[in-house]
């Protein structure tokens, strides 16, 4: 039966300490509910600092991987998806993920933003980026919800539940 | 030899007025030099204006179409690359483009200028939308060029051409 | 840490029974070992037995599916991952097993022995299509197996793994 | 309007001498009746020499590249369409083109052809190759042409037109 899969999104290479941390915090919320996370993969950023939370507790994680080159893979993947895809496998971590967790801002995260936003997908934005708050709000309301803190988005998670 | 291919992104549904006679301004400015227009293909906003520009002067237009419901593509569309990709086909259109124009914001077209930018692509905004340059310009200032009418967008390309 | 995951892939629609039969008994024989079934993730044919074998006895599916349709999704599937890529998804099918088998012989599945092949994977063919193996043969000896029964395609990937 | 698009898919590097000169032929072939042809955009094989049959006479040609790696690109390409999909972009050569021609066998044309067939496109083989055909003409008689030698392939093309 299919899990829940919550997918973190994040800067890679250009991560600050307090994204990473956030990171962490809800890699490891994800796998305290039993969910999968699903990431881009990688061994760098948001993705390993989420992955490293989550197998903290023994959580299950997905990479969707953009390129066949398993050095920049994360060990801490338990189910590589190879896609080859470069950056077009951005589309894939959206429409695979339940909810998307966007854990900071980047170029490729804002393109994810961008097509979860555009696929109907609940967005949570976890960033003291108020532009990217204020931006992405001017163009739609809808799907898109704000956390100052991993718990506020588990709390918004589990809100959209009860519903 | 290859041709030089200029993409020009920008919302479908949801464009505005001004956006679809930037649009069309740019389609006939780029035919005029003998580029080859590229787009998204369907037969909807800045897409159907821009190809309209072309052909009203002849020129060859691309259509990179999400996918083979054929009655949403464009009549205007030369050369139709179907990919039945989705939305996974906007980075396509950015690898495949020399220089994107976003002609007006929307969701679509701002993946379309994270990727771009992501992969070191020239993107010149063609936009009232202040919130989204100021947004984008905190991002990189690399790539990224304003424009505030479809000649200076033909402006800043020749200035490429000659650096 | 990656898990070990193998691929089956075959018809759909088109399966025979004898195809479904023995999907269903490597489904199980690959739970049994611990590691992951990978397929096409639809509620048809190959992919919905070979899924039902692996659940019998509660082993983890992961379904690569080719678009959002999810009526079309086997409720057997645990980790979906929800391309949209249409049958360009058949490289990430590849990509992401370690082992590829074929059960059976449908237009689908050839082209994922030939990417697979292409890729230097593993495959192993299940199947009395003889002039399937005939074919593959022809094109390469490399990484290509047969096996006539579903015991004989573990000892195949056992072997592989003593080597 | 849309053009006509003949795909010509192909061995790259294991393409036999008699497969280029027919290539070659084809390339003319179809640039002589006002076609575009499309092909893999590499620049090896038969993609490589189709296009130097449809230069010849000053065609138009498209090449839909795999990855990045521009000097993999054929100088010959005239609008280059950058997937960065790696294998999976097969299924969009097959997809965009009207018709297909196999010239010659390889795994990455069996792929093509298969996909073309499940996507009920017409594919034309042209090849000795007697296993190959016997083994197409095993899974569908549907949309599947042979063809001897190049002019052969053009008849057929011709013939559909006038049905």
């Amino acid at each position: 039966m299919k899990k829940i899969i919550i997918g973190v999104m994040g800067p890679g290479e250009g991560a600050t300490k307090k994204d990473q941390n956030n990171a962490y915090q809800l890699g490891k919320l994800i796998a305290q509910q039993g969910w999968v996370l699903l990431t881009g993969g990688r061994n760098v950023g948001v993705m390993q600092s989420a992955m490293a939370g989550a197998k903290s507790i023994n959580g299950l994680t997905v990479g969707i991987l953009p390129d066949q080159d398993l050095t920049k893979m994360s060990s801490l993947v338990d189910i590589p998806i190879i896609t080859d895809l470069g950056n077009a496998r951005n589309n894939l971590n959206v429409l695979s993920s339940d909810i998307i967790v966007a854990c900071g801002i980047g170029l490729g995260t804002v393109s994810e933003i961008a097509l979860a936003l555009k696929n109907s997908k609940k967005v949570i934005l976890l960033t003291d980026h108020e532009l990217a708050i204020k931006f992405f709000q001017s163009l739609t309301k809808a799907h898109l919800f704000i956390a100052n803190f991993p718990e506020e988005v588990l709390k918004i998670i589990k809100d959209f539940n009860d519903h």
